[in-house]
C-alpha cells in the first residue's frame, strides 16, 4: 500500500492547500491513506470541528494532534465521538478522546496510526516511548497491522531520531511534526523503518513558523510582546512524506517526501 | 562567486569526510570560498588545533563554532593566533577570539562570515540580533563585503527564521546550524538573502545526532546515564548548501543544498 | 539609614495590604526608604499607573518591575516620565524607561536602586551582571551612593547566590525577587552586603504563586489549559526584608527578613 | 510524634553536620523519626554507600533522593538491598529500588514516606502527582499510616504548592528539597497539611548552592566552563524542619523550621 502523511496545518492557507491539492494527490498517486496533523488548523491554534471535517472531507482518513490538542476547547468534547480524530497518547489518564486508532484502508488494508509528544523543550508530559510500545505491542506490524505510522510531536531532534530507532523494525513510519520545518533526512532505517525527523508544515513559508512575521520578530528584538500571533495568509506549501508499504512485513519499502505551492522548493514523489 | 557551507563537523567521522571529499568539490564547482562549523570537530565536543587544521588544509577558508567552541580549552588559545577561526560573536566582551570575520575569497572576493549562538532552548548568552546588526553593518554588503554569511547556531526553528527575516537583503546567506539534520527550506527570501534553517551535520546520521545511539536512548528511556555519548563511527555524510551570488548585489542568485555520502539521500548542487 | 523592601506585589490584595501597612511601618520602624516591586500588582501581570500611584501613595520611594514589566502595556509610556519606576535594566538599548535610578531618600541619603532579571528558567536577555556592574561602576558604595540596593529577579537560586558574591563589599543589599516564596536565607555576606534569596511577595499565600489554586492545580494535572489564572484575593502576607546601614561604608549593618498578615508566620525586624 | 525532615546534605561539610548534630537534636527534642535527603551527600552528586551507613548510623529512619539519585552508580544495586533508602519514584518502571516506604518508628508509630520528582525546569520524568496520589491511596492517613511524608524534589515554587494544596488533608508534612535554600513559608495549610516549599539543604550557605563559588560565577560571568564544580567545605548549616503530628488524625499539629550551625540565621523548634 501507498500511504501519505501531511504535517502541521497551519490555519487558513494551511486548510485551503489541503482542500484543494489533497484530492488531486491522493487520485495521482493512488494513496490508500492518508494521516493529516491538524494541531494548528485553527487560526494556529488547535482544531475547531469544522476545520476537522473539512480536512477529513479533503481525504484525510486519521487527524492527529499535538502540543495544541485542546486549545480550542470544543476538541475537549467532539473528540469523544470522532474515532478519527486522535490526539498525543502520552496525555494523563482520562483526557478526552485516544492516541492510537487502528483503523481501515480504503482498500481494506489495517493501518495503526499513534500520536505522541516529546518532553525535550516541550511541557511535561508522561513518558511517550513507554506508552508508544504499548500501543505496537496490541498491533504488532505484519500480524495485526499492515502499517504502523507514528507521528511524534517533537522539538529535539535527538528525542525524534531516539524514537526512530526505538521502534525500528516495528513500525513503518516514525515521522516528527511541530518545528513546521520539513527535514531533508527522510530515509530507510537499517531495520526497515521509515524515518523524517521532521515532515513541515502545510503553511505558508513566507513567516516565522506559519505566522506573521511582524510580531515574533519584534519579540525576538526587543523582548516585549506587542501584539497577537496571526497565522500567515500567502500561498501554502504542502509538506509532507510519502510511503509504500512492502506488502509482507508491512515495513517500509520507499519513502519520498512531498513539497508542493508556495515559496520552498517542489518536491513530488516519483511513485 | 560560488561558495559552500559545510554543517557542523562530528566526531573523527565528519573530519574524514572533510578531508576526503572537500578538496574535490572545491575543484568540481568552483567553489571560491569554503565555511566549515566544525564545533564538534574534535571527539563531538569542542575543535583542538590538529582538527583545526586538517579543515583548514581540506579547503575551509573560515571555520565557524558554536555552543561548543571551548570545549576543547586548548581553543582559548589558539583561536587568539588564527584569524580565521571564529566564535559565536555573542559571547561576552573579553571572550578570546572574534565572532565576525571579513577575509578575501581565492578569486580576492571580500566575505564577511559572522557566527552567532541562539538563545531559545539554548544555554544564556547576549542578544544575537543586536550583535549581528552590529557586525553586519561595519562591512555592508555591495559595498564593503562581496558577500555576507552568517552562520546562526539555533535550537529553535522560530529563531532562525526570524534572523533570516531580520537579514533579508543585507546577507548572502542566513544558515542555521547546531540541530544536527538538515532542512529541506533552502530557498531565497523576497530580499535577495539565501536561507536554509540548518545545513545539517557531517557526520555519521545511522546514529542520535551523531552520538552512537544506545547511550542516548538509554537515557530517553531510564532517566539514567549509563555511560558516555561516543560520536558514530560509520561513513558520514557530508551536509551543506551552496550559493552562487549576484555579483551585482552580492545578494544569492541560486542556493541548493549538498548531501554526499552515508546514509542520507545524495543531493549534488546543479551549479 | 534604615530602609524596607518588598517583593511583588500580587493583584489586589498585594496593593490593599501595602496601602493598609507600610505607612505605619514607615513610622514604626523609621525607614528612610522604601523600595517596592509591583511587577504583578496589576491583576497578575504588570503596573498599570493608578496601582504604581497606589504604591508610591503607601510609601514607595522607588517600584521595581521583572519578566511581567511590560505586560500591562500602559507602563511602555508612563515609565518615561516616571523616575521613580524603573525597569530591569538588561533588557536591549531602546527599552523605555530605565533600569538603575540613584535618588535622595527622606533624610537626604542618596540610594543606587538597581533592578535586573536573572537569565535561568526564565526568557532570554542580555547580561545582567555586565549590567549591574556598569550601574554600580558609575554610582560606587560609599562614594556616590550612601547604599545601593540590587533587586534582582530570578528563578534560579545559584543565579541570585551568584549576584550576591559578585557584588558582595559593593551593595548594600542583593535581594531575589519572582518566586514568591520568602526565603530564610537573609544574611550579611562577608564582604559587607546584605542578602536574601528572594523577598517573597505581598500577596495570598493560600494560593499556589499568588494565583487562585484551583487553575494552576488543573494544569499540573491535566496539562490542558481550562481557565484564566486569577490573583487570590485573600489577605495579603507582606513580605519583604529590612537593613540598615553602616553609616561609614554604606554596607549592611543589620538585615531582618518582614512578614505581615495572612497565612505565613509573622516576624518583624527588631529594629 | 515528633518527627524531623532534613534536606539536601552537601558533600563533606553536609555529612559532617548530620553525624555531628543529629543524635543530639534526636535526643533533646525526641524526634522519634527523622528523614534524611542525601542525593548531594556524596561529592556533590548521589551517594555511596558508605555516606548512607553514616547518614542512617547518624540517626536518618529513611533517606530520600532526587534528580542525583543515580549520579553515583553504586546506589543502583544497594538500593535494592536497603529498603530505608528511596528514590523519586516516578521514575520510569523497572528501576532500581523503591519511591515510597511504610517503615515503623523508635516509638512503633507507622510512617509513610513518599519521594517525588518535580518536572517544571527540571528533565522529563513521569506524573509526580499521580503517582504520590497512588502511593498515598495505598496507604491512607489515619488508617494505615500515622503519618506522611512526602519529600517533593522541586525547582519551581508553582510546582511544590500545587502538591501541597493537591495533599492537604491528606499528608502530615509536603515538604520540597533541591533549590538548596530554606523558604520561610512553613505553615499548617487548611486542611491540616504541614507545608515547607524548600527544607534548605545541609551544606556550607557560604556558597553556590553547596558549590565553591569561583567556578559557578566563572560560568555566569563568561558562558564556558573553566573547571570542576566542587563542594564547600565551611561549616555546614543543617536545614530542616520539624512537625509534631496530631495524635488522632496523623496531620500536622506544629511545624518549625530548623537551622543550625554554619552562617545563616539559627532557629529552633520550639517543642
Ligand atoms: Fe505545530
Ligand atoms: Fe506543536
Ligand atoms: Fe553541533
Ligand atoms: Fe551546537
Ligand atoms: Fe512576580
Ligand atoms: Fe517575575
Ligand atoms: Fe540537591
Ligand atoms: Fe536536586
Amino acid at each position: 500500500m501507498r500511504f501519505l502523511f501531511l504535517g502541521d496545518v497551519m490555519g487558513r492557507s494551511g486548510r485551503d492547500a489541503v482542500s484543494e491539492r489533497l484530492p488531486g494527490l491522493i487520485a495521482e498517486h493512488g494513496f490508500d491513506f492518508v494521516v493529516v496533523n491538524g494541531e494548528n488548523a485553527s487560526h494556529g491554534k488547535g482544531l475547531i470541528e469544522n476545520h476537522y471535517n473539512a480536512l477529513r472531507d479533503a481525504g484525510a482518513d486519521i487527524v492527529t494532534l499535538g502540543d495544541h490538542a485542546f486549545d480550542q476547547r470544543e476538541a475537549l468534547s467532539y473528540i469523544e465521538r470522532e474515532p478519527n480524530l486522535i490526539r498525543p497518547l502520552n496525555y494523563p489518564p482520562g483526557t478526552p478522546g485516544r492516541g492510537a486508532m487502528l483503523v481501515e484502508s480504503r482498500k481494506g488494508h489495517r493501518v495503526l496510526v499513534v500520536n505522541a509528544l516529546g518532553r525535550v523543550f516541550m511541557p511535561p508530559i508522561d513518558d511517550p516511548f513507554r506508552a508508544v510500545e504499548a500501543a505496537i505491542a496490541d498491533c504488532p506490524l505484519g500480524e495485526v497491522a499492515d502499517a504502523v505510522i507514528v507521528d511524534f510531536h517533537t522539538e529535539a531532534t535527538s528525542e525524534i531520531q531516539a524514537m526512530g530507532h526505538y521502534l525500528d523494525g516495528r513500525a513503518t513510519l516514525v515521522v516528527g511534526t511541530h518545528t513546521h520545518i520539513p527535514t531533508a533526512d527522510h530515509r530507510v532505517l537499517k531495520g526497515g523503518t521509515g524515518f523524517m525527523a521532521d515532515a513541515g508544515m502545510c503553511g505558508d513559508f513566507d513567516s516565522i513558523i506559519g505566522t506573521d512575521t511582524d510580531e515574533p520578530l519584534n519579540r525576538f528584538l526587543t523582548g516585549i510582546p506587542g501584539g497577537r500571533f496571526t497565522p500567515s495568509e500567502g500561498e501554502a506549501t504542502l509538506c509532507g512524506v510519502a510511503v509504500e508499504t512492502d506488502p509482507v512485513t508491512g515495513l517500509c519499502a520507499k519513502i519520498a517526501p512531498l513539497r508542493i505551492g508556495g515559496v520552498l522548493a517542489q518536491v513530488i514523489p516519483d511513485f
